[in-house]
């Protein structure tokens, strides 16, 4: 049997596909026209929409042997609802952009949307339109562009935090960077190992566990930052470039010195992490691991919001990340130079 | 001298020399929030946005030999706000991402967004944000996402044309696919071939107009569009695949003829379209060409604005579209199949 390839189809007739995959992410209110005309038109209720957009590429951004393509559909979806949620907005809608080689299979193509619109669900943003468009040989790119509306608030910039606010964090650290470095060493789950269930030793199920948040980006405490815009976070960003690289923008904007309990942060190192990894490189991941699209945000101290983890305090100083008092040692990542 | 290419210089660098070249397009009173933070925020002051993207790929929508980066770039940012001027609404804002091997030269990128800020500056859209990757070998893709305010009108939508209604054009047709037409007989005008200016005889200045309207898209009537959904437009369309497919588009949405008249189209075909490529290509460009992105509506008879040409009449009837009474011969294009 032929697999189907796109340049088998024409574009309508993936279109027609695609559209009932992503029909039931679009909610009846906010969404004055979806897909199928020149542009689709959204409320925007509060008078304003909070924008962005991240890519995702073959080979760079993920491995075909890793991660299966509604891994990758859920995973790109979810690192930018992640940023529209740092500046304390609900998600409101996402465009899609997908260039691809034509000799790529229909299926990869429909699970990928799979994926997409299972985010998209989760996170209450339908999926508005996009674009389709061929590529080169071998090569796929995957775009979204998602936009929030910050529902009243004011948005939650990088640079409003003072010394004397705590710095707090929702979610988890390290889990998906302990993903990389285990399929990295080999030692990985891919998709296409079979799911362990309840089978297995702790140490399978936590590299199963830490692979899989690598692979699909799992549990964005997105309802957090628009809860933290209420509560009054002074500052947020979305985690993705490692803890210490991403606080060290925080402190850079803001003109503080941002000083971590390393005490605190071994928390977030212990369980599945430290068993898969041992606890020297466990604390490293937790301290740079990237892709990890939970959210970081200052606040008064008394003005924490439940389920946030209290990790340090905003100090007189400039742009310095430290943990008990030493700067760490974090290693660097460049989209280019690698 | 070696040339600097992505590879060379930090992602930091490269963003701190792009920001300027985007810098004066962005205007004081709707961007809330630019490039910089997790996301950027924009005004919405009719409580509703809309939004489109369209990406190009290297090697599919421009050859290096015949578009230099700087026209690339005016062309996608064209293309989406056609998008964005077809629904009636004013365009607001752009994003941008771009996927690039990281052995693309840096003056290649940066003379990418000095396009792209002009196309931006000529539709008042400011460059709110983006994305960089890096991509496979030769492979670059770059992608717009565009954004427009409505201004209190409703959206002009595919189908809204009746019975009735006349047709119109605002722009010009067939220039584009023209120039495309010529650069495959290797008859064109490449970004390499000196300007000709006040020299030259008609033929070459009707080829080189031909061949830069196809390399950058000039000329899109992006304000026609708000006006048309002032004047009381029924439907609009952005003329991105050529005006049959287009208008048989409009046709198939609203259920209605779209009669057109060939004595009226065969006013777009005189001048340059025919001088360079003779009267029944010509013809065929001003039908069938793709990538002109001006614009067509349907109006009651009585609210044509001005500067809009009538070239046809809807009719009782479903989806086809006649010129003379005769369905014309199309080709069709589509992106995967080729």
């Amino acid at each position: 049997m032929t697999r189907e390839r796109l340049q088998d189809v024409s574009e309508g007739e993936l279109l027609s596909r695609l559209f009932p995959i992503f029909g039931d992410t679009v909610g009846p209110a906010e969404v004055l026209l979806g897909p199928g005309d020149d542009a689709a038109v959204l409320a925007a209720p509060s008078g304003g929409v909070v924008l962005t957009t991240d890519s995702m590429v073959r080979g760079r951004d993920w491995r075909d042997d890793w991660s299966s393509p509604t891994e990758i559909g859920h995973k790109v979806v979810a690192q930018n609802v992640a940023d529209i949620a740092a500046m304390g907005a609900v998600p409101t809608g996402l465009l899609i952009t997908l260039a691809a080689d034509p000799a790529t299979e229909v299926a990869w193509v429909l699970a990928l949307g799979e994926g997409i619109a299972r985010a998209a669900r989760e996170a209450g943003a339908p999926v508005l339109g996009g674009d389709l468009s061929a590529a080169g040989e071998g090569s796929i790119v995957v775009g979204i562009t998602a936009v929030g509306d910050l529902q009243g608030h004011r948005a939650v910039r990088r640079d409003g935090a003072e010394p004397g606010d705590v710095v707090a964090v929702r979610g988890s650290l390290g889990r998906s960077g302990g993903g990389l470095q285990l399929l990295l060493a080999g030692r990985g789950h891919t998709h296409r190992d079979p799911p362990l269930g309840e089978t297995g030793d702790s140490l399978a199920r936590a590299i199963e566990v830490l692979c899989r948040v690598h692979r699909r980006t799992e549990d964005v405490p997105w309802r957090a930052g628009p809860e933290a815009a209420a509560a009054g976070a002074t500052a947020m960003i979305d985690l993705s470039d490692g803890l210490v690289r991403d606080l060290g923008r925080v402190a850079a904007a803001s003109g503080t010195r941002i000083e971590l309990d390393g005490r605190a942060l071994a928390a977030f190192a212990a369980g599945p992490l430290t068993l898969a990894l041992g606890a020297e490189e466990a604390m490293r991941q937790v301290l740079s691991g990237g892709e990890e699209h939970s959210l970081a945000a200052t606040f008064a101290p008394a003005a924490v919001p439940d389920g946030w983890e209290v990790i340090g305090v905003c100090t007189d100083g400039s742009g310095e990340v430290v943990v008990d008092g030493q700067v760490p040692p974090v290693t660097g990542w460049d989209h280019f130079s690698g």
